[in-house]
């Protein structure tokens, strides 16, 4: 029924032979693979505010020495992931990376971690897109979660459908993001220098000032909910394969560009921040007011800044569709996740990984009302830690292999495991009691979990291994056929069974006396031989005395084979199923639980006019 | 899994044997079958002078009148029903007397009516006792619904349960409400004619006055709403042969008896409410504010009078829970209504018939706010229609018969017919725009439903007819084997497949270009001499090329049988069905679409530690 819907939404299904990777020019690259690491400027500086903002307004002052510590861990990451991008040019994920290198459970901690973080990078992306678009329109403040729902839902369907052309679509926001900010960076930096901001105001606090009125701890915490504008670096280094020849080079060459962009952004972005005195409040984002204050109010310029920051978060929530199902099927493939992940649709898509994130992140979305903030304190954990285990991995490789050169490279890839991990300890500590514990738990517990399935396939694969010779079959087969009662299907049915072996057994559930008597009667003329067995049923069940007479006849011999024979009426409308009984359903399932009928067989007879 | 909270719930299954039924005395049968027509003593007078009311304190004086003709309707109505009860003295239901009498359709008329009218009574009555309590204890009224919905919840778990010894159960509430009711018309009179409650109102509105003031049509609505209060009389003439015999006798004069206590209880209580100025409104009921009145406020007295309403309604309530599922499977029974109906459940309840019931009941009382008023527009529109369909039946069968003093019966029952007629057509005037319309339509489209499922009972017992000799069997079968990959099970069902018969084939759908050739080599040795055939999929999917490979297998000669074999591995656990794929039962769906397959047939595999 739904089938025309399906096409209708979906399209017509695509031949597996249609699947091609389309390749990605340093140009598009950077639009299709940057967008979730660049849209952070949309967020980042606001999370790093907000947890100066309850010292007042002297701490805020802190964000900016903040800001060259993030800028300057940004750049230590890129380098230490060009050494990956080199090693693993056919796309090193941290999952890979950490089980080749730190074995399985370093890998599944990654893969579990990656996975947490891109369910929250769709929550945080289109929460802050929603946050733009309230921030320019205020009055729709209301309608957050339907919003955010909506885009997720348009973002999903995009995917299930199969995106095309994909370099195309995404260049045209990213672009559009960057010289939206690079316009916003340099009118701000031209008006500040004619001097039309006015002075800089009195009380502008100095970090040497606000050290004084803050605490250690918060400095932590407006540390850690700034790195979140670290998050999506890691998209470059699993992409490689998408790139023109050279591959690894052109990625790497990418990534770098991405990380001054990035840097310069967030920076630009955070000391305007500071020098305006702009507190993030539930309402505006940080970008809004930067754009009323240096463009001058609600104009054209602010409004493209707004609408490219909102399609540019779109976007990276979008790189989480492309992320999340891929890693799935990589870990299905694997043996560690479910073997539907492993299962392209119609569209050649990962239909059952876009269908599970889609869930997560919609529960999320609505579980925090769309607001990005309140989901910080849960967000990048993951990231931070996948970087770690990630950069270590590297290390443990150039120490084995020690190809030329290795002590520089691996020095690298030591600094920058060592400071994500230093991120990932602060993290942790600053945010646990905010909502970082639930990430503590749940990646232990994800890990169970893969290593559960894993475990499962195992026992599978073993018990399923061909045996030695082909087998010769039982040597004893056993036909129940259930007659409900006596007429042409239940006739053709005996036929049938007669033909199947030799000890054909009827068995009847006798739940009117009356009718059990006259089945009775009539059997020798319609039985073809076959004996009829009338079951008790006291308890006016249809489905216990047929299981206690299997068992009867299970305990008759072993090294049989019994299958049983269910009639099975086969309406011509949906509605007419509903007229008949459920019995040979109910028969169906409780048989799942016992282990003795080894062929369940339906004899189905056509109703028709 | 549910099964012990089931056991817990429901207690141990009953064997059939158990069914008995309880004997009622004059005394238990009035208890057991009138605490429907009594209990509506607790919103008939408000119904009446709610329609009233909004003409002015004038025209309540119209109320009396109302009552009088109304208490003659009543027992009018009662002495047509004693010919019924003498003349089906196994139990004369309006869809059998009717069905009987003037045919299939006027049967399933007065049936659907009746059907319809269970429900509202469930409804109208929960509520009702919801009223009552709100009205003792006002805070309350914020609780209605879920005070409504446990009622029922509670009824209906009682009779999943089964009730026994209910003559017992019922006797208690039934009486103390005809003391309570029977002590506040006494003192009242007693008051009354002490000067106690002060001289009659100066301007206390005689049926003259009143007349001035409203029309017609008020006049009809309000008598509309009384005639609530004759809604139940037909349970006893329904439950006759659960009476002692002489089971018709003692029917008869517990009838008589519930008439007159009702008329007294009626008009009383009408009366009562003209002689003090009382109206109705959202927040108390008529008999509390008389309670109130006549007792003199919220003392012990008051509050029993409330407490027995509830009980009462309650109970009320549970009689349509006796009447819904009996005549639900008396109409399955004759192949009107879903077989289902005809199961008696664990504790020989009809289980489908209460569940239904409960269904409805509680979606009414959630739409209506359980306001009892509210849905008295739709209430009684099918007591009324059944009562003249039932006696109509009557005059048909004395003029048939011809029996001694035909002539006198008959004309008791036609006067009964034309009583209740006119009711029903008064109500649907005067409550049309209301509410009735509802129950107008739901009615012939109730019929159109029974007869449709009659009409395919019929289709169907014709296609299963016996067909003259014992069928032989089809010339040729045809045993087509799934292999979606070569292991053990795989191996094992080919050896069962090849003891079926001689022409087996075994199909792999190729998804994986690799898995296929590697099959295809491995075939020879491990396919026990059947052939293997690999059928393309290019759009990934493993239903659709089955279904065509059939479509050309059943092409191929006239007069064979195809029996499918899917292999099926059965996990230890039910988490572990989630990481198989579930390709096998996709196919045995969409196979039952095509008429071409007989025999679908699961090879199970248990897997084992």
């Amino acid at each position: 029924m739904l089938s025309p819907l399906k096409r209708l939404l979906l399209g017509r299904p695509l031949p597996t032979s249609a699947a091609r990777r389309e390749r990605l020019t340093r140009v598009t690259g950077l639009a299709v693979l940057s967008s979730d690491a660049l849209s952070s400027v949309a967020y980042a500086t606001d999370a790093m505010l907000e947890a100066l903002a309850p010292a007042g307004l002297l701490a805020i002052g802190f964000a900016r020495p903040l800001a060259l510590v993030i800028a300057a861990l940004l750049i230590t990451v890129t380098f230490s992931y060009r050494q990956t991008i080199h090693a693993y040019p056919q796309g090193g994920g941290a999952y890979i990376v950490a089980k080749d290198n730190l074995g399985t459970i370093a890998g599944l901690v990654a893969a579990t971690a990656l996975l947490i973080d891109y369910v929250l990078t769709v929550a945080v992306s289109v929460s802050a897109g929603v946050s733009a678009i309230v921030s320019a329109a205020p009055s729709l403040d209301g309608a957050r979660v339907p919003m955010a729902v909506a885009f997720i839902g348009v973002i999903a369907w995009g995917n299930l459908r199969g995106i095309r052309q994909s370099g195309r679509i995404f260049a045209a926001p990213t672009y559009a993001f960057i010289v939206s900010v690079g316009l916003l960076l340099a009118v701000g930096v031209w008006r500040a220098g004619a001097g039309q901001m006015g002075p800089q105001a009195a009380s502008a606090p100095s970090a040497d000032a606000a050290m004084v009125g803050i605490g250690a701890f918060l400095v932590l915490h407006a540390f850690a909910n700034g790195c979140t504008a670290m998050t999506g670096v890691e998209a470059i280094s699993n992409g490689i394969p998408a790139f023109e020849k050279p591959e690894a080079d052109n990625a790497a060459a990418t990534l770098v560009v991405m990380a001054l962009i990035l840097a310069t952004m967030f920076l630009g972005v955070s000391f305007f921040s500071v020098r305006l005195n702009v507190v993030p409040h539930g309402h505006e984002t940080v970008l809004s007011q930067l754009g009323r204050a240096i463009f001058g109010g609600r104009n054209p310029l602010y409004l493209a800044l707004q609408v490219t920051t909102t399609a540019i978060l779109v976007l990276a929530a979008n790189t989480s569709y492309a992320d999340f199902p891929r890693l799935a099927s990589i870990l299905a493939r694997d043996g560690f996740a479910p073997v539907q992940f492993t299962h392209r649709g119609d569209r050649l898509a990962f239909s059952n990984g876009i269908g599970l994130l889609t869930l997560m992140a919609v529960a999320l979305v609505i579980l925090f009302n769309a607001r990005e903030l309140r989901l910080i304190p849960l967000y990048a954990v993951g990231v931070f830690l996948s970087f770690t285990l990630s950069q270590a991995g590297m290390v443990a490789r150039a120490r084995r292999r020690r190809e030329p050169g290795w002590q520089w490279r691996s020095g690298m890839n030591a600094v920058g495991a060592a400071s994500t991990a230093t991120v990932f300890a602060i993290f942790v500590m600053a945010k646990f009691r905010e909502g970082a514990w639930v990430i503590v738990l749940l990646i232990p517990m994800g890990v169970w979990i893969l290593l559960t399935i894993a475990r499962h396939y195992r026992l599978t694969a073993r018990a399923l291994q061909l045996p030695e010779h082909p087998p010769a079959g039982p040597r004893h087969h056993v036909i129940v056929v259930i007659v409900p009662d006596l007429n042409r299907l239940v006739a053709s049915m005996v036929a049938y069974a007669r033909r199947l072996g030799d000890d054909v057994r009827a068995v009847h559930v006798g739940m009117d006396a009356g009718r059990a008597r006259a089945l009775q009667d009539k059997w020798p003329q319609w039985g073809q031989g076959t004996s009829l067995t009338v079951l008790e049923s006291p308890h006016r069940s249809f489905v216990e005395p047929v299981l206690t007479y299997l068992e009867r006849v299970e305990e008759e011999r072993s090294q049989q084979l019994i299958t049983i024979l269910i009639p099975e009426l086969r309406p011509r409308r949906w509605w007419q199923a509903i007229l008949h009984s459920r019995w040979s359903e109910q028969l169906r399932s409780e048989l799942k639980g016992r282990t003795h009928v080894t062929v369940v067989a339906s004899f189905e007879w056509p109703l028709r006019r």
